[in-house]
């Protein structure tokens, strides 16, 4: 097969899409952007044997491609719409791209995103970049700056649950097919990008921002965006049954801590709207918990037992 | 340096850019589309040692990521706007990123194009994809599909010299620093997108594409798309003459058939239609050269000496 035979057969779907006037094979897509809206742009890629194990089944690889980007319009509080690939590729594996691309759509079905284009290349590693669109109401973009001193920091979802994931399918030699085990390890495969009950508070939180790189080092960026400070309560850090089950309290600690890859978001509320944000949670029937407080000053602090640490930056850099 | 430091030293530009709320920095950028305008949307990658020499100076490198993607824009009739850039690198070396930095923003400023995000990441192999979000009046969307029997095809500039150019940098050990060398390996290191000009055509073509794969391959697409054939007579083909100076004959026709790179804009346009073209390419500076004639059934044919053969496809091919 040739690259273009290679786009007909696993990326060219039967429907456009919503705003979808020139799709796939042309020299570039053309949609229509809705009136009023701004366009959110995002850009994420992941790549075999740095974001994920090179064995890591090609539909689960599709389906992260596209989350990790979902997320990241969810933290600007934008509705995702269009899509492209990126994809460089070491051969043409016919079953791995079919499970690539079916991973990839069952992530941009659900929140109907159309593919639109891209590019197909040949290299010496899997490289994936997807490039997300998506609009937002004027009023209702969220940043990483715009935290005030005395909001409140919440978190969705549970935290370190990906990080022990990864931990669990790097050693899958010893692993048995344990419940415990496969919650986690679909937690990292398969993440869920918080796109919808992030636009619900997108009117109401003061600055937001998707956990990529691990909490501690992502709400760090938020709060020197937003130059204030915080401190998290480590005993109300949202944690899994199937982590605290599966690992020591110790270990538990720093996956929820330090660990990558949840695509949970993180935010910050005035107090005034804790219960706001409680019945909104329970309306996208996702779990929402306040884990601490924003400071006057700069830094982020953990308190345990009364006792407060600054808290030393664990998050993965790739240089 | 981690990631961020390397984003904020090298990426990080003082003006935002027109119709960038939120640029760098954030989960994704926010930008204001133009009411009544259709946004374009292309993604191209090149890829060290399979796009371009290992060895291309790195603002070469910077200015080709972004210049191939314009070329992909000015296809579709549009202006290019804002761009983001996904760089997979082997390492953090501080004085190829500055060089290529310069080229990419060299490219960019040209056309006013904003760099607005994207994500860095380090690999086994350089991998660059830009992704280039334009905009375009709805009635000037150029497509492949369009063309009809009796048009006149079109290409801008001269073809050939990019793949020539290519050739001389392949074997520059035994290259002297020649007038006609530099010229030629300039067309392969900087090429010239047709963004205003194709711009300007956008009304009266029928159907374009842009010379990526090379002119044969190419203008066969865009035939197919429009369900017509079309011949071209090859001694109209428009040659620079470093190439013609430098190489044989039968090396020029190859390289002006077959050879990729160019990124000149080819296109149909209606035969009432060809003083108008005239006038336009006199306006844009760009030489316009009409090669060939649309016509009736299917296929691609070469015509000299008034003897017609059909095209045979040496494009280049990933996989």
């Amino acid at each position: 097969v040739d690259e273009f035979e290679l786009i007909r057969r696993f990326f060219l779907q039967h429907e456009k899409g919503a705003g979808v006037e020139i799709g796939i094979g042309d020299d570039g897509a053309v949609v229509a952007p809705a009136p009023d809206r701004r366009l959110v742009v995002v850009a994420d890629t992941i790549i075999a044997g740095v974001h994920y194990p090179p064995d890591l089944p090609a539909s689960d690889v599709g389906y992260r491609a596209v989350a990790v980007n979902l997320s990241d319009i969810a933290a600007m509080g934008g509705t995702p719409r269009w899509m492209t690939l990126a994809l460089t590729l070491t051969e043409a594996d016919e079953p791995w791209l079919e499970g690539f691309a079916g991973g990839l759509f069952a992530a941009a079905r659900e929140h109907d995103v159309a593919l639109v284009g891209g590019d197909t290349t040949r290299g010496s590693q899997t490289v994936i970049t997807v490039q997300l669109l998506g609009d937002v109401a004027p009023d209702a973009v969220m940043t990483r700056a715009g935290a005030n001193p005395g909001d409140g920091i919440y978190v969705t979802g549970s935290v370190g649950d990906a990080a022990a994931g990864l931990s669990l399918l790097k050693n899958s030699s010893n692993r048995e097919a344990h419940e415990d085990t496969t919650w986690l390890v679909g937690r990292f495969s398969r993440p869920v990008a918080r796109v919808r009950v992030a636009a619900s508070i997108a009117g109401i939180a003061t600055a937001a921002i998707d956990l990529s790189d691990g909490l501690g080092t992502d709400l760090a960026k938020l709060l020197r965006a937003s130059n204030a400070g915080g401190s998290i309560e480590l005993d109300s850090l949202p944690l899994s049954a199937p982590l605290r089950r599966m690992f020591s309290h110790d270990q538990v600690q720093r996956f929820a801590l330090d660990g990558g890859d949840d695509y949970e978001l993180c935010f910050t509320a005035n107090a005034d709207d804790h219960e706001r944000i409680g019945e909104l949670a329970a309306q996208h029937a996702t779990a929402v918990t306040r884990i601490g407080t924003t400071e006057p000053g700069a830094g982020l602090f953990c308190i345990r037992n009364g006792k407060r640490l600054p808290y030393e930056d664990h998050g993965y850099r790739h240089f």
